[in-house]
């Protein structure tokens, strides 16, 4: 099977124009075939604002009512999605922007009301990536937004960490499939206040210890339970980093295996 | 060589959702491959004054600011294009979206600054038929927004009935293309007060002469320009009327030929 790289980038990157370019740079310079999916960043907090909208965030999540949706399909498959393929074009990467909608490629749910109504926010249901490795066959690199459907009109809104585990499980099928994470940090840390304290392995025995400790937390849990959904079906390999991983196999960043 | 209908629509559909459901369920009942075309309508003005953004028009045209430019991306390639796209699969057409930097489909060049500086205004310079040709031949149906690039990073706004005309014209290479450009007439009329004056057949010799009668005047001009442009680079068929023109021929529309 050929082998294939699915990188994820979050809002920091996002954000910085500077650390976008760079990381576009090292992405183009990536041999072999990739798939770029990106969140969305503070452009969808910042639209809001413009707009007078008020952002309602529960849990660290943000409720996507019909405005919200709207903004979140303007800026993450418009603005966002269309400057990143413009750019990856200018430096001969020939990228193509896709939402789930877009062929179909993935299928969503959107969550039911239980303790919290999240809105239009949609889980994945199905990814079909015909079309993806037919453009990955024609040396095309699809980019996707975390907008999905579900299949009867509606758009959603998706966790873009897990849009990437279902990808990349969904592709795994067909190639060895690499799953990266691109965030602000260097890999998972043993010591938050210590930026070099990368724990460069993680696996189920020492992941509930790590658990138990209070050393993953937070916003980390969801990021690991994607990597580890990802490594027990199918995905070869999942590491969690900078984008330096991405050029330097000797650079700090954290393996995540079963 | 396979038959396609390359087929536009303006701002009085997409402002009228029952109008732009119909349209789409007329467009899906299509048989055979066909490609969609759409303009932006009103929601990007709306955005604008959400925005408080001015809208600076010079001779019916936009001036396409940076602002406006996000505007217009977040609009056209964002909202419009991803409501469309997830609304025809949801009639089990299934679309997927497209600006011209996707896939380096449509690449434009801004337009140089004479009298007028229309801003991030692109002009198209090539178009690469490649990946649509693989989608249609995978009964895929391509979706366009008009927003195009210049191949160095440069998202452009570019008109909508010339990116139509362009498609149209570099798909006629491979398949027998019909371009169809559907709006809020019946076609083009003989008398402006009279919605069922429409004149049936317009070619270089009457076109003269409608122009000199001042019938055929305004906005009218630039659609007849890529009306002719198109029939004569190789588009087998050019119409424009309301969109029953699609499924009824007897219809009343205008039909432009050579």
């Amino acid at each position: 099977m050929e082998q294939l790289k699915v990188i994820k980038i979050g809002g920091h990157i996002i954000n910085d124009q500077q650390a976008l370019d760079d990381f576009l740079t090292t992405f183009t310079a990536i041999k072999g075939l990739k798939v770029l999916i990106h969140g969305g960043g503070k452009v969808a907090t910042e639209l809001a604002q413009k707009m007078n909208l008020e952002v309602t965030m529960i849990d660290g999540r943000r409720i996507t009512d019909s405005e919200t949706l709207d903004i979140a399909t303007m800026v993450y498959a418009g603005k966002v999605n269309k400057t990143i393929v413009a750019k990856l074009q200018a430096k001969k990467c020939n990228a193509i922007g896709f939402t789930g909608a877009d062929g179909n490629t993935i299928l969503s749910k959107k969550r039911d009301v239980e303790e919290v109504d999240f809105g239009y926010v949609g889980d994945v249901v199905k990814v079909d990536t015909e079309i993806v490795e037919v453009l990955l066959s024609r040396k095309r690199t699809p980019v996707f937004c975390a907008i999905t459907h579900d299949g009867h009109g509606q758009l959603l809104n998706t966790n873009a960490d897990t849009l990437a585990a279902e990808l990349a499980i969904a592709l795994a099928k067909n190639y060895e499939t690499e799953l990266y994470y691109c965030f602000e940090k260097k890999g998972v840390l043993q010591n938050i206040t210590d930026e070099d304290s990368v724990i460069k392995n993680i696996n189920l025995e020492n992941y509930q210890d790590l658990k138990s400790q209070g050393i993953i937390a937070d916003g980390m849990l969801p990021k690991m339970q994607n990597c580890f959904h990802a490594i027990q079906n199918g995905v070869q390999k999942v590491c969690v980093g900078l984008p330096d991983m991405l050029q330097n196999s000797n650079s700090l960043f954290t393996t995540i295996s079963n």
